[in-house]
């Protein structure tokens, strides 16, 4: 890689998210190169607790606790920046944009407060700020919104945005817990923190639906303007009566447009069951979008977590360092096309493995089933379950369902072909592979 | 407008999914250039039979059945493809993209089949090819696997990318219908074509999932490469099976890789009830993608008709239109940020209308609903249905659960008020929104 184009990364910020993308950066360079045309080296880690590298594999020497040695550089190209909270977060944010640097946040706080502010400063001088990963950790939601769905005029959002929040309410829903029972276990587990306010009352939920709700009607939504009820209140009563009259409970984020304005709001909400919003469990978040052409399309993925969040971190960096290297080179900022010259092996279809769902016509008699399953053995199928059903009597026949354990595509359409022959089988029906 | 800079556009067939992009242009033509500072403007539309464009809102003075008047015009600077089927098209797109014109497509059989060679022939010329509308419509897939999710090494993907055959399958599940009756439902409806073999036998699919799996795997999967079997052979005992068993049957485009190469199949399959996937009904599309930092994401939405597919052909118009104006004003090709100026009034709380459940403890007597029944009718709010529950014999009280017809929630909270001054009601509990 000596000699290749490189572009020069500032991380602010090395805790658990930014030691993740530290991380990631290390770890997956050399594929990110092969796939950009040049490397992303991290040039500045900027961490006022100097400690907190020493479990982090970053060169110690990369580290300053002066945020004008890694601002200052004039060779930085993409300013990360995970420090989170609003300062000194957004000075940072400002400097690197006033710098001409792309910055990649993040930071839902700033985004909710300054964003509109930030994305003109950006474009004021030439750059862009990305902040994929200040709502719904790596699942796309600000690409789409901004990219992918901006031929739409957007009508509603409704989300789960907060998987704290989401978790405590699984817990409640599915094991009739009290609030207070269910963010104990939910703190256990690390995902609600020693003070939970800022998940448990909507404060985390209003930043992202305040973002969400800008970038899709093109305006700029306050966090104070965001209505917000917490899930304190709720109690194991209500999820039982939620449940019998065909609801879910889930603290929703709620952004609508109409003639007679914007309404946007957190709260606990009853969701239909047949939503796929109601089966969106656990730590998951989930954004149903609903545009005047598309109808209504929904993400779903992790909410949280490091990797998550630096798996949307690095696809911003990446989306800015191609724009970086390309004006450098006097190119246009597409995106790289496919990469080309990676031939892969096409692996056979006898070659897979999973569980069979096998339906056959047998002969109505004793012994058949031994047969059969001697048959399966003999090819190392083995059967998990058996169902006999609906015999008919004219024919004499009976209908045999069988799952197997997980076999190989080769020995099962083997045993078919072997059954197939025995005189106690007079059909063999459908093979479907089972794919979870 | 006048004067205004434009992007010219020559839009290549006039079918069903041309006239949708022809109309949608023309009516949010004033909406996009507010969105991008330019115009959008149609210049030449390619169609044999001149007789379609009479249905369609299109000056007729643009459209031509001549190729060379609409690929030949130096102006143009985005080629839209709509045309189907390998060739034409793929010659067009070929001499669009030689030609240094942006191109966007709907074609997932000239994608499937000549995809890489298109790519990189559009790198070489300094532009690029799009093609969101090409799997699933409208629900963005090939934007998040080439930007949001390329941090990501992607290890599978599983989807339902056939909206005809899903269509199908749910009534067969739903119903009991046997697959013949069900084609003639879907027929009937317009979700299957008079020779359905495309798509009942997962030819559709099969293209499809060629492009995902050559995008996710940095590689070029051809069509041919894919294994393959269609629905046609299921039956109604199948799905009885299935659901006692705790699975729905769906065609699932499946792609995987590994050590010992890359898995790409069509075929129906058992997918355990509890996965969203499962729950995808109807035409809807769903792509869930696992990467190895991200988990699993999951894309949800239309996967057909023309304005699903107009809202995926002009988010790439407007994407590669703002390539080429950035270019010509010698600026990067970031995305537009945010609009600005377009305060729009946040609606409160108050005016809020939706349904309602309200949970109160009540005395244990005779005539207390009524009572309760007269406030919430004295402030316009409608009942829709109430439990009385767990009546407390200690404390001679017992649980009223209302759930509201759509209500002004200003009323409504005035009726908890109202309701809380009682005598007979001890205590007010949760008030929630129901939200559908």
């Amino acid at each position: 890689m000596a000699g290749q184009e490189q572009i020069q990364i500032a991380l602010l910020g090395l805790g658990v998210i930014g030691s993740g993308v530290a991380r990631t950066l290390l770890e997956k360079g050399p594929a990110y190169a092969e796939q950009l045309g040049f490397r992303l080296n991290l040039r500045h880690v900027l961490e006022r607790d100097l400690y907190k590298a020493d479990g982090v594999p970053v060169d110690r020497r990369l580290v300053t606790d002066d945020a004008r040695v890694a601002l200052g550089d004039e060779a930085v190209d993409i300013v990360i920046e995970v420090l989170g909270g609003e300062r000194p977060a957004y000075d940072f944010i400002k400097e690197a944009l006033l710098s001409g640097r792309y910055v990649v946040t993040a930071n839902k706080e700033v985004m909710a407060k300054h964003g509109l502010e930030l994305l003109t400063l950006a474009q004021e001088h030439g750059v862009d700020i990305l902040f994929e990963a200040s709502v719904g950790s790596g699942t796309p939601i600000i690409g789409p919104l901004r990219r992918d769905l901006s031929a739409n005029e957007i009508t509603s959002i409704r989300a789960i945005i907060n998987g704290t929040t989401n978790y405590i309410l699984t817990r409640m829903s599915k094991e009739g817990l009290d609030f207070q029972e269910a963010l104990k276990q939910a703190q256990a587990l690390g995902y609600a923190e020693a003070d939970p306010t800022n998940d448990v009352e909507g404060f985390d939920a209003a930043y992202k639906v305040a973002i969400l709700a800008s970038l899709a009607f093109h305006t700029h939504v306050q966090p104070d303007d965001v209505y917000r009820e917490g899930i304190t209140s709720l109690n194991a009563r209500d999820f039982r009566y939620a449940h019998d009259l065909g609801y879910a409970i889930k603290l929703l984020a709620v952004a609508r447009t109409g003639e007679d304005g914007v309404d946007v709001r957190v709260h606990p909400a009853f969701v239909p069951k047949e939503e796929l919003l109601a089966s969106v469990d656990g730590v998951l978040n989930a954004v149903q979008v609903e545009g005047d052409l598309l109808g209504r399309v929904l993400f779903q993925g992790p909410g949280a977590g490091p990797l998550p969040t630096a798996s949307a971190i690095l696809a911003d960096v990446m989306d800015a360092a191609y724009s970086v290297a390309a004006a450098k080179a006097g190119r246009r900022g597409d995106r790289p096309p496919w990469r080309a010259g990676r031939p892969l092996p096409i692996k056979p279809i006898a070659e897979l493995t999973t569980r069979y769902y096998l339906r056959m016509e047998v002969a109505d008699q004793p012994g058949v089933l031994g047969q059969i399953a001697r048959c399966f053995g003999d090819n190392g199928v083995s059967i998990a379950s058996v169902i006999q059903k609906e015999s008919d009597e004219a024919g004499q026949t009976a209908e045999l369902v069988i799952m197997t354990h997980v076999a190989r595509e080769e020995s099962v359409q083997k045993t078919i072909k072997e059954a197939g022959k025995l005189a106690v089988v007079s059909r063999i029906g459908n093979l479907l592979r089972v794919e979870s």
